[in-house]
């Protein structure tokens, strides 16, 4: 069993909207990511549902027709195949839960989108 | 999209080892329990591996072989097959994230199985 310190994988890097992964199970992935500025494209996950839970700053999650904001120690959940993005009000630091290969930008390409997840092993 | 509230949820219940569903997403649940006492027994789930986040309080999560003691902020996953039980050091306040359905105490009937978990709504 590996213990994994949240605080110390932030710790361990400075880069923003490039997810790391810090544990899997269940055919799922637990990441880490910062965020910091408008650059979360419009996308969709048609078949995975995408948990957002901020640990520190705040967060829009939009969705076409509503914006919910989340606030330290708050979570939500977008489900498949809801059109969404994020936006992050100053720096953030979020956790994600969400299937291993999951798109981050969906079937968007955006400046940000990356192929790859880094392991941020412990 | 519902806001869950971490804090709010263990605000609502008081009882121990009783875990309460707070989100769902991809066959998965996210879970809170409090836990108090040396009361989980010895047990496996033979095709489920199980996600421990302590926020309060410490954990020892114990496989035959090995003890994991976790503080606030620190989480761990048991592996499918790996035989374990975890022992609150005073009053825990733990999130799991595990498949929808897990039994709790795996196939051993112990004080604390529930055949059903509540469910928090936000």
């Amino acid at each position: 069993m590996l213990k994994v310190s949240i605080e110390r994988c932030f710790e361990r890097f400075a880069d923003t909207f490039s997810p790391k992964i810090i544990g899997e199970l269940n055919g799922q992935h637990v990441k880490v990511v910062r965020l910091e500025g408008d650059k979360v494209p419009w996308h969709t996950h048609d078949d995975q549902d995408e948990l957002f839970w901020v640990l520190e700053g705040s967060l829009d999650v939009m969705e076409r027709d509503q914006t919910v904001t989340l606030h330290p120690g708050e979570l939500c959940i977008v489900q498949r195949g809801h059109e969404h993005r994020v936006v992050p009000n100053g720096h953030v630091k979020l956790i994600l839960f969400e299937p291993a290969g999951i798109a981050h930008t969906g079937t968007v390409r955006a400046e940000i989108t990356l192929d790859e997840y880094e392991w941020l092993e412990p």
